[in-house]
C-alpha cells in the first residue's frame, strides 16, 4: 500500500490505454484531414506566458516549478489553449487562416471536480484568423463530426456567447467587483442573491441581468432573448451570430444557456459545451477567444474547442476488440519465424512464447500457430 | 522577445510534429504487434515511488512538487521505466511474462547534455518476468528492427554487462566508496587515474579493473575478456550470455564495450546501447534491472530498452509528405460539401477556404476542387 499514486492521479492500464490510444489516433486523424495542422508546445514554459491571457483560475490550477537555469518561476501546462494561441501568434506568423490540434497532457494542482483528474489528456482543435462566424460554425461541426467519429452520441450542444453578460455590464457602468460578483451568482444560477445584488442596476439593465437565468432551452430561445434583452449593438450582433450559427447546422441539437460563462475572463464571443446523454458534466468545451495571441505579438480573431480523451475514453463505446495469435519460441526455426513475421507485417498480434513458457497472460489470443505434418497453421484456441 | 521559451525547451511545430507523430505510431504499433501492451504511466507520482531502485543521477534530473491534497513531494517523471516496472510488479501481478510498452513525455531538471532537450518523448518496450538471455535478444532484436521499421540504419550496437565490474569489486572486497571512485574513473576511462586508486587493490582483481577500459571492440573481444579476466562464476555467466546473445542474432552489428557502465546503479546485467552513423551519442538506450519491481512488492526479471522520440525525429529519413487538397468554402452547396467529405473519407487532407479567403498558409495543397461544367472536379495547383 506504499505505492498508492497520489490522489485524482491514476495509470491508464492496457485495455484503458489502448482504448485512449484508438481514439487519439482517430480524432488526431480528423483534425488532419480537415486542414488542422499538428503541434507539440512543451509541458512547461515560463509562468508570465502560460498564463497570459488567461484567469486566476487557471493560475491556481497550475503548478510552479523554479527554473535551475534561469532561476525564473515556470509552470507545468494546465491548458494547451493558451499555447496553440502563443504559437499561431508568434511563432507561424500566417497572415491568413491558420488550423491548429495539439493532444497531450495536462496537470492541475487540484481537481476540477470529483469526476476530474489532475491529469487530462487534453485533445484540441483551434481556428485562428478568421472572425466570421463561419469559423465558430467550423470548429463547433468539427467537434460534433468528432463525437459521430467516435460513435458517442450528442445529447445537446449548449451555446452561449459571453458579449451578452459583458454588453449589459458595460451599459449599466458597473465597476469591475459588481461585474465579478455577479458573474459568481450567475454561474451558480443564485437568483436570490442576484435579485439583491442587482437592486442599484438602473433599469432596463436590472431586468435583462435577471433574465438571463431564464434565457435557456430549445433555439426558440433566441427570439425570447431579442424580445427581452435591450435592443444594444452588442446584444443584436451576438444574438444575430447564435442564429446564423442555429440555421447554418440544423443537423445539430443546439440549445441555448445565456448564462453559461464558463470561461469569461478568456472568451469574447460564442461558447458552446456538448453533453452525452446520462452524464452529467460537458465532455467537451470551446468558443471564441479572440485576442488571446495579443500579448504575444499579434491580436489574431480564435476559436476553438478541446476534451480530455481520458474522460471520453470512458464513454465512448469500445471498438471491437482484436486478439492476437500465440506462437511457440522460434529460436533457429526460421520457417516459423517467417510465419510470425508475415502475420506481425498484416498488423496481427502475435506474441511468442520464450523457452519453457506454456502460456501468455498478456494481450489476449483467441488463436495458436501449430505445426501439422511439418506445416505451421493457425488454429482456434478452444476456450475452457 | 518576452515570449521565448526556457532554455532546451521547444516547441515541434507542424513539419517536426507530424514525423513525430508518425514515427510514435508506427513504433507503437511495431511494439504492439509483438505483444507488448501500452500503458500509460501518470506525469506525476509520490517522489518515493518514483525514484525507486533508482540512482542519485535521476533524482537530481528530477522535478520536485507539493501534493496540495497530501502535503508529501511529488515528483514529475524524468524516466518511465521504474514506472513500468511499477506497474508490472504491483498492478498486473502476471506470474509469466509480461510486455509493456509506453510513450510519453518526460523533464529533466538540466539537460543531460548539450545536445539533449529537457523534455523527452521517451518511448519504450519492457520485458518483465523472464531471466534467460532469450528475453534480452528479444528486447535488442526489438529495437534493431524498430530502427529498420523507420529506415534509420544502425552503425553499431555497444554491449556491456554491469556483471562482470560488481563481481571484481565483490571479489576484491572494496568498500562502497571506492567501488563509486572507481566506477566515475571507468566512465571517464581515465586510465592514470584508475592506476592510481587501485594501486592497494588485490591481484588479479587490480588488473582485472585496468584492463576494463581495453576491452572494447568487435564480438572478438569476449574471448579477450576470457582471457584476461579472473575466472570468477559471475564473470564466466557474463561473458557466456554475450557470447549467447552475439551468436543468436549474427545480423546485428554488435560491438562490446566493457567499462560502459551506464545506469550502473540500476542495471545488473547485458547492457546496450545502439548508435547511428554521424551521431555521436547513443540514439537508444536498455539492458537489464533484475528486481526492480521488489520495492513495489515483486523482485521481476526485466529487461528494455527505450529511445527519445524528438531525438529520432530528427535522425530518421522523413516519409514521402503527402499534400493536400485546397476547396471553396461549401456553405449550402451540397454537392461540394458531399465532394469534399468523400475525399477526406479517403484520408485526403481537404483545406476548405472559408468565406473571402483566396489562399491557404496551412498545410501545403498540390490539388484543388474546380467546378467545370456543373461538376466538381481536382486540378493540379501550378507551382509559382
Amino acid at each position: 500500500m506504499n505505492w498508492l499514486l497520489p490522489e485524482y492521479i491514476a495509470d491508464a492500464l492496457p485495455s484503458e490505454a489502448a482504448r485512449i490510444e484508438t481514439l487519439r489516433r482517430n480524432l488526431l486523424d480528423h483534425f488532419r484531414v480537415r486542414g488542422f495542422e499538428y503541434v507539440m508546445p512543451p509541458m512547461l514554459e515560463y509562468l508570465d506566458s502560460l498564463l497570459t491571457g488567461t484567469g486566476q483560475d487557471l493560475n491556481l490550477r497550475t503548478f510552479k516549478l523554479v527554473d535551475q537555469l534561469s532561476g525564473r518561476t515556470m509552470g507545468v501546462r494546465a491548458d494547451m489553449t493558451p499555447q496553440a494561441a502563443r504559437i499561431d501568434a508568434h511563432l507561424l506568423n500566417h497572415q491568413g487562416v491558420t488550423r491548429l490540434c495539439y493532444c497531450g497532457s495536462t496537470l492541475h494542482t487540484l481537481p476540477a471536480n470529483v469526476s476530474a483528474g489532475r491529469e487530462q489528456v487534453q485533445l484540441g482543435a483551434e481556428l485562428y484568423g478568421y472572425a466570421g462566424v463561419e469559423a465558430d460554425l467550423e470548429i463547433v461541426r468539427l467537434m460534433a463530426t468528432a463525437f459521430d467519429r467516435v460513435k458517442l452520441p450528442l445529447a445537446r450542444i449548449d451555446l452561449g456567447h459571453v458579449g451578452i453578460f459583458r454588453a449589459l455590464v458595460e451599459a449599466a457602468g458597473l465597476p469591475g467587483d459588481a461585474e465579478a460578483e455577479l458573474l459568481a451568482l450567475l454561474r451558480d444560477k443564485d437568483v436570490p442573491g442576484l435579485t439583491e445584488s442587482t437592486a442599484a442596476v438602473p433599469s432596463p439593465y436590472r431586468e435583462a441581468l435577471l433574465a438571463l437565468p431564464t434565457l435557456y432551452g430549445g433555439p426558440e430561445t433566441v427570439n425570447r432573448a431579442v424580445a427581452c434583452l435591450p435592443d444594444l449593438p452588442a446584444i443584436r450582433a451576438a444574438l444575430e451570430q447564435l442564429r446564423h450559427l442555429i440555421s447554418s447546422a440544423p443537423e445539430l441539437p443546439f440549445s441555448i444557456d445565456l448564462a453559461d460563462l464558463r470561461g469569461y475572463h478568456y472568451h469574447n464571443g460564442i461558447v458552446f459545451a456538448a453533453y452525452c446523454p446520462g452524464f452529467p458534466a460537458a465532455i467537451a468545451l470551446g468558443g471564441r477567444y479572440d485576442g488571446a495571441g495579443k500579448a504575444f505579438g499579434r491580436a489574431r480573431p480564435a476559436t476553438g474547442f478541446s476534451l480530455d480523451l481520458r474522460q471520453l475514453a470512458q464513454l465512448a463505446p469500445a471498438g471491437k476488440s482484436v486478439r492476437g495469435v500465440l506462437a511457440p519460441y522460434a529460436g533457429a526455426d526460421k520457417l516459423l519465424a517467417s510465419h510470425i513475421a508475415a502475420l506481425r507485417e498484416h498488423g496481427e498480434t502475435v506474441v511468442e512464447l520464450l523457452p519453457g513458457e506454456t502460456a501468455c497472460e498478456g494481450p489476449s489470443c483467441d488463436r495458436k500457430l501449430v505445426q501439422v505434418g511439418g506445416r505451421w497453421i493457425i488454429e482456434a484456441i478452444q476456450e475452457d
